[in-house]
């Protein structure tokens, strides 16, 4: 089987099973697992902040990053389609209770023109208190924030004294792709939260990163919010692997991206921007003329699970278990269903 | 004293006031103030609902809207600069617990494709549900939304089943400028909040309408936000005269309104679209080289109260304690600054 | 007609009529209204604390109070049968987003041993921090909490640096019949919320009262909630004559309570603890024989509006409404139907 | 090193890891999980409800049925010691949104009688309606609640149509206590959390089950308080070994902690009662006279780690880690202490 629907599918590789056999384990609520506590110092260290801290999902980190920065009733400053408006069930204003301004973020860039015209400072009893800007890097559509925005944003806020939060849920591959540390990327943030798994194959788990007092509040604020795991060393050791393994091996899984993405836009009818292909997701628009059930059907056929095209436009994702003869047999299916 | 800042700062009539002293009077938290349910039944009438209830203000009217139509987590969405956003303090996500999903809304239209691309039906685990679509006529900003245009939202909504709320603070405002009944509005929309004070005068207090249904779970919910009031008819009665006799002096208010930008208007330096003006709020651009301090002090000590401009930008509002002469006074202010 | 339900359905007075019609008002939202303002120091005098603040209802003042005074997630100290957990319709966990810890009462006194036990310092990760503890008195079982009992609880309090809230919905009441300065109860409590309406006859309103600090807190939280009322002065002018004049009549509704409790006490098979009797409230047990129908039916035919018995169990309330010639009414009809 | 602080401290066993290292996974939050499947397939049967949910933690397994269960405002009645309000850093008022009624639970029973008289069916708007009754069994306090106890809560609870859920975090632990099958106990509720961890060893995670139609309302709600889990198979694998054997056990733990109390009970100066130690937890309360310092430094010294007491009382847990050599052990040390 090829699963390129996403890179969330990813299986932990053979040596991360090995890892959570072997895993020393203690109970984490208490603060007694030490391969926790060696996860969150590495990633805390990667990530160039004070502190860090094992959570048990991607959208659990940020649930958690807005409940930790913001009073109930603040104002949050982010992208119209970014993760935590489009993909975490309304999360937001349930757990923080914050009211979220969501602005247009062309290619999943806030203009930091129009951040600075929303800012409050809640001096005025009718308007709330802007409480946090959130950023996305890279974002879910593929596209990689470039540093310089990453800045003018990151001095807005600055200069109003606002917190910034990265969903980096893909921060690794936004690295990658503009060939940095991760650092010059969170040098521009507060608090991070990046995934273990995706790309980086752990089976679960991410990482809220930041100031220690921020983690400290965050410590406390997971337990309430159900994430306060008992022996999370099993869950740890892998994801050691992950930020020390296998973000090596991303830049593998963007040079699989394009060449898949090359092959594709050399087939008739398929519309593809390369510019586009940043990291280790491939849109597409399909011709109108196409029968996408057999397309679907013909993949199914051949042993590929991918997500059916909307609208015509598909997206198909790399990752460590996708290599060039999986990329080769995939072509071969578009190929044959254009011809 | 002329108070030109808002229409918020309406005194009530003498008829207004004579009409507190004689109401009659019950415990309304019991249902048994008579004065308050012939107001109710008649903003029904006039609204073109089943039902309707008396809120404290139009704030707590829109917020108790939220909290009614609504599940926590549900996504409501509305135009960036509309009240509710820009006005309400962040309530939306404290009490009701409900997601914005803000877009832009120039001349405070929303476009029904921005809507319409934005709905979600909340079966993907990953997704809020929208709950409301929010509109807003007159807009805080002085437009009025085309009947066209709130058709068009209705439509959308109504294809996917999805409630609307209109704030319609100034509704009567609306329909006078649009020279129609303000059925023609209601009918675009499950729910309308319209104030009673504002360019009505009454004192205090807003009006919530909507189906028999609906009006009962606000009635409920109004308790639990704490805005049962006791013996309300002593405003419910300037309440009625707002609906009844004030509605009809609206259109003087907006001739006044037009009088004032066109006198303003011949002024030099003066900047101003008569087409912006559709009700009793008039705006426009002073020169920058103009010493706002010293207008400002021009005008307080003729005995006339306005808010100083933003970055150039002024505001003037018309209403029933504003005559003619009033504005010459105002205009002779500006004039001699100006010369 | 007679109406002995309660002391929430008094009418305003003659005077209150007069106020009301005379009131210099302004817009209270923007800080205008001389009246309001007036009111509120008064308040704040009387109350012995720094600033007071004008809210719509006891209800809001009581859930506006747990919102300034909390975090979310903070837990709250009070008795089960207090009014905030029995008659605000769950508001506390909606609003404020505060936990609530109901401890017995016995005739409405918290017992200070039971509360000092289940304080938390909130260091714990597992547990909420206690940020309330929440006293009433006159309890709305018509008992009055004795001094010494308020002062034991606010003294853990103090140990503890947790607030205390006094809901005194009817504390005029309770001072009235301690005989004591209203400020000898307030002195054991940072906030304390109390009715204009009920026993002082107010149509609408009540004051919360606390420090500057909180006060202002609370004044924004008020916007949030919907309870910034634009030309509130005709409210506050009633409000003052509350303060002023009304108190002063309280002790004579005590004293056509005992009246009305010794009358009926002598009937054959009530049973009434004249001791229970302690501000304007008078509960008694009707024997499981009488025909409870008819008797409301009598009282209703004699124009005496009264709650049915629960269980056996009534209730009746004497206010500036009810003078002896009613009580010598009402005690004829139950002598009759008890004959 | 003997830990027998709690039994949250429990490793994995040797099979749980080679589980752990087998499992076949997939992405759960797209339901492809085959292991999740299988475990929540096996736990509805065993628990005897329609469906179950693997969740992250028993903490978030609560939280989840408080929110799933009811609506915002809805009140909730349980025991005043349980996990819940205990534990649970005080998240029901901030996610559920819910208004906790807290009554005594002497030995963890709810009084049927208590919890009837505090029922509300929301119809009065002054009252929130009960959505929830919450028992606890075994409770955390080490007691069993008799199979009748849980009868008389839910007779009232159908009465009333209310739900109740069973925080069964050591629900095994009561069936083999009582020596009958878990579906005795689960029969008198409507949902059921039960830990996999604790002293079924798992490393990770609880389960939550229902009828089909709640589950599939809590899986959403589960994306929204992120918990959704990706490659959630490896604490799956060992979840099903924790409910096939480490089942199976338990009454060795209980053996084991009744052998712990008599040798304890034994010692000169400790007050024990045989009749409390009903589960693996054993309490027990230390002479005044004891130097508790001296103590809790030659335990340590011994390897063993404990809790040290408060107020005198101290509590041990058995579990599959703890043998009776272990035992011997740990009393030899309180023998020479107290001797």
């Amino acid at each position: 089987m090829i699963d390129v629907r996403s890179d969330t599918v990813t299986h932990p590789t053979p040596a991360m099973r090995q890892a959570m056999f072997d895993a020393v384990v203690g109970d984490d609520v208490y603060g007694d697992d030490p391969t926790v506590q060696q996860l969150e110092t590495l990633a805390a260290t990667i990530l160039g902040k004070e502190a860090a801290l094992f959570v048990p999902s991607g959208n659990f980190g940020n649930q958690l990053a807005l409940l930790s920065h913001c009073q109930r009733g603040d104002e949050v400053i982010l992208g119209d389609d970014c993760h935590i408006v489009w993909h975490e069930t309304g999360g937001a204003a349930v757990i923080a209770g914050v009211q979220l301004r969501t602005i247009a973020s062309p290619d999943g860039v806030l203009a930091s023109a129009e951040i600075k015209k929303r800012i409050r400072t809640g001096d005025d009893i009718h308007a709330p208190r802007t409480g946090l800007i959130c950023l996305e890097n890279a974002h879910s559509n593929g596209r990689v924030i470039p540093l310089a925005d990453m800045q003018a944003v990151w001095d807005v806020a600055q200069q109003h004294a606002i917190p910034v939060h990265l969903d980096g849920a893909r921060i690794f591959n936004a690295a990658a792709h503009l060939g940095c540390d991760v650092r010059e990327l969170t040098q521009y943030c507060d608090t991070v939260m990046c995934c273990l798994s995706k790309g980086l194959a752990a089976p679960v788990g991410s990482i809220l990163a930041g100031s220690a007092a921020f983690i400290a509040r965050a410590r406390k604020n997971r337990k309430m919010m159900g994430g306060g795991l008992r022996q999370a060393g099993v869950l740890a050791a892998p994801g050691i692997l992950a930020l020390t393994d296998m973000v090596k091996r991303l830049p593998d899984d963007h040079a699989n991206a394009i060449y898949l993405a090359q092959r594709l836009a050399a087939l008739p009818g398929i519309t593809l921007d390369i510019a586009s292909v940043q990291i280790n997701l491939v849109w597409f628009q399909l011709p109108a003329t196409l029968d996408t059930s057999a397309l679907m059907a013909a993949l199914a056929e051949a042993g590929i699970k991918a997500n059916p095209p909307e609208h015509g436009m598909m997206r198909l994702a790399t990752h460590w278990q996708v290599g060039r003869d999986d990329i080769e047999r995939i072509v071969a299916i578009f190929a044959a269903q254009l011809a």
